[in-house]
Order: C-alpha cells, then structure tokens, then sequence
C-alpha cells in the first residue's frame, strides 16, 4: 500500500553518494540527513543539484551548508509561478485558506514547516508539513486527522471569509480519495477488513466515506474557531510577508 | 480546477514584449492591459496581430490606439459568420435572448461590455461580459450568478416571446455541466465537500444540480419582470442597431 | 444544436455562384432561391448541375427555367428505386401512409410540396414538405406538431387499413430521437432547463418524451379521423398518379 | 427496416439477365420468375448457375426447364450434410419437430413448400415457406404468426415426444429476437410506438416481448392438438419418404 | 446448439480412410467403429495414429486390432500427468470423488467405460462416460440427470470424506453453465421459451439455475446414501487398484 | 483451481536432475526434498543455484549439504530490503503484526517456519508457513483457518498495539479475495455449489464473504487473547533477533 521512503541512516548514505560528486567544504551531513526527512531518494539527489547551482551563481567555488538551506523550498514546494499575480481579495482568501491547513496541522499534533501565498504551479498557495518521524505506518487516527487538516482550508474560507471558493476543490479530491481508501482498502469503517467490489457494498462504503469527509470538515470548523486568534495572526503575517517558515 | 489569467502586470509584460514586434506609436499599454483584463496570453498575442492587420488595411506605418480598439471585438467574439441572414422573427428572438443574458448579468451585479444579433460561429448571438476585477476565484454565489445569467436567456423567451426555441440548448448544457460541477467538485451543495463516485451518490448530486438549474431559472424571470423595460428598451436598441457595446 | 441553413439573400448568391459556371438563358434567380427554400449549398450546387443534365439530356445547348423545374424534384426526393415494384396491397397500405403524413402536416399548420408512392432508395414512399419560412428556430409547440405528422403514417394505417406495419418502424425511431432531444436537450419537459446524465434522471426523462410519442399517436388519430374525407381522397388521387405535387 | 425483395417483373429482368450467358432452350421465364417469388438477386443468380451445373452433369448441350426444377432445392435449403446420420429416436424427434412447424404455417393461413429431415448444414430438419404474395409489409398479425409457427417445433415435441429437446433452441433465439423487435422497433405492445432506450423501459418492453412468445408457445399446442391427425400424418410421411413437396 | 458428432456409419468411413494410410492385418472395422462411439472425427484420426505407436512401439510391422485396445485409453482419458503423486489422503478424496460421479451415473441410468484416479493433465482422477447411443438430441431429463452426476463427486466427498474439497470448483462450474443454458437457451424452467436479455429477466432465469444445482446436489446425496455400498466397493477397488474399466 | 505442487518423490527426482549439474559432495538428497515441501520446480531449480552461489562465496570447490542450509532462506523468503530502516515504532508495530500471524497459524493447527522484520521487498515483515504434507486439496475448514491466519496481523495491532495500521491492506486484499473464491468457485457457503453471474447473486455471494472475514477477525482476536503471552514473547523475540526461525 505505500513506498517507504529512505531512513535516516539510508538518507546519509543517499547524500554522502552524491556529495562525492561535487566539491564541498564543511558539510554537516547528519544535519541535511536530518531535514531531508520525508524526502526521496530523487529529492535528495535533486537536492544537492539545486545546492550546487545556488552555489554557482553566488560565485562560490565550493558547495556549503548555506547553499543547502537556500535551495530546500525549491525542492519542498516546487518553482515560482512568476506568470501570476494575485488580486488583493485572492490573496485574502488563499492567506485565509492555507492559514486554516497550517493551524489544524498543528492543532492535530503536527508540525507545520512553510506556508506560503505565493504562487506554485497551478496552486495559489501552499502548507509544507514534512512527517514528525520516521514512521511509515499510516493508522486510522493519522487518517482521520488527514481529513481535518486537508479540510481546514476551505473551513477557514467560510469561518473568515465567509463563502468557500472553487479553490478548495483539489483538497475535495484528495480527502474523499483518501476516506474511500480508509474505508475500503484499510477497513477503518464499521464495515470492517472487507475489501468490496459489488456497487451494493462499495455504494455502502462510499457513505461511510462521505460522511468522515463531513465530519472532519465540521471537526476543522470547531478546531480553527478555538484557535481564532492564532489563525488571524498567520493570515496577517501571510499578508505581511507571502512567506512563513517555522 | 481553473488555470489562472495573467493578472494586470503580467498582461502588460506580455503586452510589451508582442508590441516590441511591430512598429507603434504612441500606444498607452498601460490602458490595453487594462482592456485585457480577461485575456488568455495567446488572446493578447492574436490582439496585438489583428492590430497590425487592422492598421495594414487602413494604410498606415505603424499600429496605434485607435487600430487595438478597432480589431478587440474580433479578439472577445470571434469571426462575423457572414453566410447566415436571420429572419425577422429569429431576429427578434434572438434580440430578446441576448437582452435576457445581459440585463440579468447587470442584475447580477456584472458588468456587460457588448450584446449582438449578428451571427457569429455558429452563435445566432452573443453577450459579451469581462471579468469584474482580477479576482480567480469561483464562489458558490458566483456560481449561483452565473447559472441565473445561463437561463436568462431562456427566460426571456419565455416571457417576452412566449414560447422557448431549442436555440437555448446549449446554455441548458453549460448550466448543467456547472451545476454538476459546483455539487460535485466545488461541495457547494447539502451533500458537503465529498467528491461521490458510486452511482446512488453521483444520482443523489445530480438531484440538487437538477433544482439549482431550476432554481436559477425561476429566478431569471422574476429579475427579468421586475426589469421589463430594460429587456425591452436593450432588445428594441438591438433590432436597431444589431450590436450595442457598453 | 441545428446548423442554419442559408437565408434568401445567401441562397441568391450561392444560385449566382454556381450559375455563372453553366451557359444559361432567361434564368429567374429569386425566384429559383426562393423555390429553393430549405436547400443547403450543397443542395442548390446539386440543383444547378442537374437542371445541366436536364438541359443536355433534351439536346438543348443552354440551361432554362424548366430544365431547373423538371430535375427539383430529384434533389427533394433522391432518385427513383426502379428495382421495387409494390403489390397492390403494398401499395394501398403506402398511400394510406403518406396520405396520412400529408394530411396531418396541413393540419398543424404547415406545407406540403409533394407525396409519392413511387419507391425511392429504401423508401417504399415520401411526403415532403419545405420550411414555410427561412426561421430556423425550433420551437416545443413546432416539436409536438414535427412528433403528430410523424406519427400520422402509423396512425392512418391503423385508421384506414385496420392493422399497423413495420414499414412505420422508421417514423417512430425519428419521433423518438426527437421527443428525447426535446426533454433532454431542450428542455420542454417538466423536468425543466438539465440535461440529465444519471441513469435514475435519464430513465425519467425518458418517460417524458414516451408520452409525448403516445399523445402525439392519439393526435394524429383524431386529426385524420375529423379529415377522413381529405384523407381518403388524397389515398385515392396517390393510388391514381402514384406522385401528387401542390 | 427492411431491405425489399425483388418484385415479379423484377425477378423476370433478372432472369433473362442471367439467362442470356449460358445456352438455354425452351425457358419458361414467366413461370420461374413466379417459383423465385421470395428469391433475393443472389439467389436467382446462383440458381442459373446451379441449373447450368445440373445440364453439365445431365451430360446436356443446354441448360433447360427440367435442370431448375432439380436444383431449386439447393439454393432453397443448402447443400445436404452427408456427415451426420440421424438415429432413429433423432429421426422421430426431427420428424415431429418439422410437421409441428409446417402444420402450424398452414394453420396461420400460410404455405409450406417442402419439410425435409434430411440433415442440412447444421439443421437436423427443415420447412420451408415461401411468401405468399410479393407483398413486403409486415404485420402485427403476421409477426404473432410466425411466433406460433417458430414455437410449433418444440410444441410438437412436447406434445407428441413427451419432452423438450436442445435442439428447439435456435427456434426460441429466433423467436425472442422477433418479439423484442415487435415490441421495440415495430411498437406492436401496449407501450406504444417509441422505441424505448433507458434500462428501465427496455426491461418492461422485454415483459411484454417474453410474454408473446409463452403465448404463441400455448397457442402452437392448442394449434396442433387440434390438427392431431394432420401432425400425425405428415410425421408419418417424413419418416418414410424424409422429404415431403408440397 | 450442438455440433453433431459422426453417426456409426459415419465413424466407419472415417476409420477406413484413415486405416488406408498404415499397414494393418485382421482389423474389424464395425467393432471399432461401435467402439468411437462418441469421437469426433479428429479423435478417429488420433486413434488410429496412436495405435500405430503402439504397434511400432510393440516391434509389429503391422497394426492390428490389439493396438487399438492398448491406445483407446489415451484418447479418451488424454495423457498421464506423471508429475503429479497423490498423498495419500488424496488419493482417498478424490477416490471417493470419482467414486461418486461413476455411481450417480449408473444410478441415472448410463453408462461408465472408466474411472482412474490417475491424475492426467490438471484433473486428479477422471471418470469416462461414452454416450449410450447416437442420440444427439439434449432433453431437459438428460440435463438434470447431467448435473445430478456433476454435483454427485462433491456429494461423495461431503458423505463419505466429511468435507468438501476446492476439487469440486470445477464440476461447479460446469453445472451452473449447463443450468444457466437449460434456462436461458433451451427454455426449460418455468420461465418458458424465451431468451432473457434485461438484467432484471436474466437475473430471474439465474435463480432459476442455481435452484436446479442445488436440488441436483441433493438428490446426487439422497442416490448415494442409497447406493452406500456400491460407492464404497468402487472407492475401494479404486484405492486398490487406481484404474477401473467397465 | 490449482496447479498441484511436485510431490516427495517428484521432488526428490527434480534435485538429482540439477544436482547433477554441479560439483557436490555428502549430499542428502531425501532430506533436501523433504524440506522442499511446497517448493514449485523452478524453486527447487533456484535453490540449487542459491546454494552453489554460497559455496563459491565460501571458498569451497563442491556444494555441501550446509550451503542448501544457508540459502534456503532466500528461496523463502526473497531478497532483503536494504534500503529500507524500520523506526523503533515501525518495528514494534511489525513485530506483533507478525507474531499475530505466527501463533494464529499455530493455534489453528499449522506449522511457522520462519518469522522475520527485516524487511524484504515491499513487505516490513514475513511470516512463513510451508504446508504440512502434501495434500493439495483446499476444503473448507482450511480456508477458514488461513482467513483467521491473515486476520491475525490486524488483530494483533488492534489487541497489542491499540490501533490498526495501512499495513494491514495486503492481508485485507487476499482474505476478500479468498473469500469470495470460497463462497463464489468452491460453494463453501449456503448459497451452495451455484457460480453466479448476475448482479443480485454475486452481490448476495460477497454478503457472505464480507461476512467469513468479519466473522475470521472476531476469531482471530479471541485466539490472540487467549496466546497472549505467546503472542508477547515471539514479539519481544522478534523485536531482540529480528528472525525467529522454528
């Protein structure tokens, strides 16, 4: 059911692999194996790429710690979408939106690392949450507050902004997708370790799906309306400075 | 779900780097860019090339103001089909169908910028309504909105004309597809924020896209009779004059 | 949903297109466009080269009025199946038919051009009937009169012969397509202005337009029994002439 | 719906097509046209030709009226399958099967030309019927016939036999196939003239299409059970001759 | 519905033709015709080339009647799997599974000419029934004896084993084929003559064929609980001596 | 349904033939085969090959009996994931999810071979059961226990753990599956010995299925409490060796 990803020590191997292949002075490299947490073996390897360009253009003839830090986002977050610009009112609204993702996040018991309103991609903004540990088990709990948190976007847009927005409809996908796997390929639900296929029973299980999808939507609404203030307080910083990194 | 418009200052790059092609003068981009407002970049690529047909014809060394004003109805409404005469009565049908379209979008609080009897594509007529502001995103009332403009269309068929022509078929589709879509992708419905797959749900969300539809249309014709003298002043101006820019 | 056809002025043209490639004489352009009502292009390119075969096949060197006169019907109709003789019973139950589609298009208001009995392609018969005007709208009330004349065949033949054929097979495809296009694609149901996709809405709107086909059968009955006697008579002058024009 | 044999006069330009390329003398074309009434131009075709083969294997310079006569039943009923040897059980079920259906075609007003249990292809037996007359219409009274006459096999074999043999089957494939088109194509059942398309009404056509073909089934025993004596007979007569001409 | 297999003269021509290409001495074509009983023509061919092996095989120059019995088994059973070596309690399961079909079919009145518990290909053990004449008719009786004999290898091991193996997936298999078929092709139930193709009527045809199975398979237990003892000799003589011949 | 297994003396056949291939020396080949007990020919093939690749590595010249030894495990077992670094929560987690496994095969009668964490392929544990004998037949009472055996891995999460992860999905998949082939190809359930098709069965048929895992999970949550402190010390063994082997 999932790929797991390198391990601490496979991720110091994976680096100290490619860092024999560019100069480098005073690399900390339990430290980047550290923050590459939640990283592929390609991210890592894409990683040390971008250290070194960002090395290069700053004239550097060796690669350092600093080029490392400099280049992580680009590899969390993907490339600026320099082509759009958004309007004040939607950059309200997606301040709003990844500030409710980030709270929850945190609310939840996790660990939010970057929130952003500036463009990405097709994504207007973005909320980077790299895994606590190392644990590849994905629990009921842990999916259960996967829901809240990608339901606490579109939450926030209706407690704060006062109507939900188109923009929300890719955490839709994602968090009916992942409820009708809880449902029908872990066996969370009532229907139990059963994986159907007659439209009777998958019908069955679709409900079951729907309805944690409401539920984590309303468990959204009641956690960010307790966290008020904290929300308001990212969404001003998100005005203020497009970037928050934790 | 929607790939963003370049906003102001990206038309305006994208503006300067075209123009940089043709010889100009005294072109105010600042102005074109905010003429543009709702241009795909390939729209302001075509613009900026019909100007310089447009200033060809006219005999001109260089494209001014005057020949991007000339060539924009091209750009926003596509080719004159020229081989297509209407009849009088198809005339005052279609008249009375684009003045439903656009007094609802007035009432609605958009703005039009141009309404026409003459046959374009395979259009009998068109009403013609840039984006307000720069704003992307969706809302479940601009949805709402756009659904009343969708059937106004319709309705004054209905109330004006007396009787619907299938001519309104394909705005009964597109009002279909985003009714559909605001239940289903955008969550706007009772149902919540759960994309459905099985056939009972997709059924069940096809209901409430069904009563929006319906909804919208009851409420077009009561924005239209409540505005009986706008319709009918703006299709009587219509016959006139074949097309009114606003 | 429907591809306009040309208008008067759009007919004339073409005509004068087409006609400046043929050596011709006294040739009456608007009234050949307008004799041409209901053509497509192509239709009316077809005309031209016919009325030329007509004009060569008489040993006349240029193209006359009548030469266009004697080769319309062979555009309307298609051309004659010699290789079907009908037998008498065939034949009495084929004018029954068309006499019935004849009869019932007068009744709900509209032209007929011709009816034969004469086979052509798979055809056993033929009533034609041209639009009245060059309005290309298609109206619900102009929908339930298309479903009465296309179920009036069937209806004589019950009426008048005492039992149905399957030579009516055809009509209530046609009238079946149109009635489900009608709740469907145009909306004249109660279902109102959706095009529906679920099975469950579908099934419904099918309902619709099966009803629709079934009172537009008892209208047709009605109608021709209240005009038995223009019924009966234009049976009698088909079975006499095999071709009847008006 | 259907593709119309050729008519008398037809058949008859046929023949002397066809004639007019092998030698003949003394053709009696007048009356072969009549025995091809039900013939389609292929077969006609392929019966100069057999005739032709006949006359070569007679030894004869010319292809005369005795050679059609001995090879129409080719084309009529296909060539024998020498391979398969009937059992006598198989012979007696055959037999009873074949003079069901042949009893029940001159029950319903029909003609049976020639009843044969002579293996052909994969046919145990076979009755032939041509059309009475040239006539191409059918009928709702005429399909309900020839679900009786389809259904008569497997009455006899009830009736007379005891018990149902396999081989009925393709009788009752044909025979469902023909009421589901009275049903659905033709509109002979109560649901009227549409053809019905949802899953829904095509289920409810389907009743009415299983329920005339249990009615033919009891009006096909009720048919032979009163023509005892005439079944009875013509089994006799095919288990003695094999072939019976009519 | 079937493709007939040669009648007894049939075989005999058959055997002739083929016997033509080998040496052979003192053969009895009518007996070894009478023993094909139930060959296809491509077994015939098969037979008389293995017999040909055989006698190669042997050291005889010529074929004779001998290398016909040693070879018939080869065609009939298909090659020994020697792969495959039963335990022992398998051996006894599938024993008593043969056991039961061999017994069901006697006590349905035909006849068995083998039963082995040889595995041969993926089947464990196999039990030969040759049909009983040249009847190739299938009536409803001789489908239901079928599936008694089909379900009565299951039967056995229930009865005599105390369980029931995944062995019996085949015969299941088989049956509900052979169910489905007497319903929906050759008309048996209570459903009548017709050939359902509405999931609603299809449905109700296979509820029809499961309830055959099952009553099959009670009354292959109710035969063999009444024949206890002629099971348990063939089991026994079975286990002792793997290939029994009638 | 099956592709029986080779047999002891099948076995023992197929090492002599690959034995023979390589330099040996005091090799039990009975032994060997007996611990080859559900081996495939290709595995035996592959074991073989193992061990002559362990004795290279060792710097021996003949394979020995201890080489077979040393890489019988990766025969069983596939090639270890080095790439891949348990958490200690992870591992806790695998460690009762396995010993789940272990003792639920033994308290149902059957025999572990082997139980591992380290994690090999996509697998983050193992639990090895190689058959008892050589029975190839599936009954009832053996499907059931290996549902509870595959059940026995969520249970134990569940008891031991407090919650139950993603990993549990693969044993999910193949106990739905198995249960459905119990209920659907062998009849195992009261549906008795029918293979649905339609709709209606085969949905009543996973009811029963959906019902057998249920009704597993509850048995294999009462079998582990009732081990408790077996299934405590295998986890507290596996977590110290990382392979218990039995």
């Amino acid at each position: 059911v999932f790929i797991p990803l390198p391990g601490n020590s496979d991720r110091k191997e994976i680096l100290e692999y490619y860092l024999a292949k560019v100069p480098t002075r005073d690399i900390d490299v339990s430290a980047l194996a550290k923050q590459a947490l939640g990283f592929s073996g390609a991210d890592i390897a894409n990683w040390v790429n971008e250290a070194a360009v960002e090395a290069a253009r700053a004239g550097a003839d060796v690669v350092q710690q600093v080029h490392f830090q400099l280049s992580r986002d680009r590899i969390l977050l993907g490339p600026r979408n320099h082509g759009v610009t958004l309007s004040d009112s939607d950059k309200d609204v997606t301040a709003w939106h990844e500030a409710g993702h980030a709270i929850a996040r945190i609310a939840t018991g996790g660990t939010v690392d970057k929130v952003s309103i500036l463009p990405r991609g097709m994504a207007m903004g973005v909320t980077i949450s790299l895994p606590d540990d190392d644990t590849v088990f994905y629990t009921e709990k842990r999916l259960q507050s996967e829901l809240v948190v990608l339901m606490a976007g579109r939450a926030a847009e209706e407690l704060f902004v006062g109507e939900i927005s188109a923009g929300a409809a890719s955490d839709m996908a994602r968090a009916s997708e992942l409820a009708r796997a809880g449902v029908m390929s872990y066996g969370f639900s009532p229907m139990g370790p059963f994986v159907p296929k007659s439209d009777k029973l998958v019908a069955e299980a679709e409900t079951y799906a729907a309805n944690w999808v409401r539920d984590a939507y309303a468990q959204a609404k009641s956690t960010l309306v307790a966290r008020t203030s904290e929300v308001t307080a990212l969404r001003d910083r998100l005005l203020a400075e497009e970037e928050v990194t934790y």
